[in-house]
């Protein structure tokens, strides 16, 4: 069976986006030869997205993972227009439902390899609802100081994690965490 | 000549203590057999510290590195009491004067050994006064969800630093970053 994964390049600061989406910090990191990307995308079956990533990654970038990842995507959106979601050429799905369901449906389309989750915000609800089986992020030698935080929850008890695995790409440290599934496992 | 050292505890998603400056969730983690806090201590000679930063290690700590720096520390503080700081028996000084004099001062006393920053308000001021020389962070594997972050500058441009090392201790990861000193070279 596969897993859910969150995969994100973060700031040291904790951001993984600056005001406004925007990424401009990232765009002169090294990331090295890219060896986790590469593994992630051969081992990912469908990825579930958020609304702005998918926005971005149409507009602003060359696709998913550079354009390597032209499997089937979700986006997950409660105003979804009448056509169906497109990044650079590659048509996906709309999904208007709650995270349990588009986690199930993006799974059968996995067909038992993972499923990428990709935008803070559905990564968040995965993680409320104990969907979510792993992290992986890049950390990036920039501090941003404003913007889109990897995780906010006030008022909320601090999640531990299992730590996997940590090594360098070029200017990057890929950090993979294990998702502990029940409150009590997390404390 | 001495560097100037940020070294701090911090979460996957930033923050360096959580609402009230509590750090109960970093009790549990197995930061290894500490080497890097090891080095740290042995290279440095003295401690540049935030007013809550000794407040907790003197109610809540067993002082500056579990103990093991009982070297000169100094408190930036604007209204010092008349009696100076005492972090577990061991007196200090406080310094109600300008970062870059109260940096000064530290590496006198330092005297060709390091300067250690403790306390996010503090280093940010060395930061923004082009006075800190690199960053040493351990992250947790938690996400904290709110209190105190490790950087946050609304309107700041991005701060590229230039990562030196990463490697893991316990369920930590050390990352160690040299900041460069000119707006240029940050970009």
């Amino acid at each position: 069976m596969g897993k859910v994964l969150w995969h994100t390049m973060l700031s040291l600061d904790g951001f993984i986006a600056g005001p406004d989406d925007d990424m401009g910090w990232a765009f002169g990191v090294d990331g090295g030869p890219g060896q986790t990307a590469d593994e992630v995308v051969r081992s990912t079956g469908a990825l579930l997205v958020g609304r702005r990533t998918q926005d971005v990654e149409d507009r602003l970038q060359p696709g998913f993972y550079g354009g390597a990842f032209r499997g089937p995507f979700f986006v997950l959106r409660h105003d979804p227009p009448a056509q169906p979601p497109v990044v650079k050429g590659v048509t996906g799905q709309f999904l208007d439902m709650g995270i349990e369901q588009a986690v199930t449906l993006a799974k059968k389309a996995a067909d038992g390899a993972n499923v990428v989750i990709l935008g803070a915000n559905v990564a968040r609800q995965c993680l409320a609802a104990g969907l979510l089986n792993e992290i992986i992020v890049h950390i990036a030698p920039v501090l941003v100081g404003e913007g889109v935080r990897l995780f906010e929850s006030a008022g909320g008890a601090p999640i531990k994690l299992e730590a996997v695995s940590s090594h360098a790409e070029g200017e990057t440290t890929v950090l993979r965490y294990a998702v502990r599934q029940t409150p009590e496992e997390r404390r």
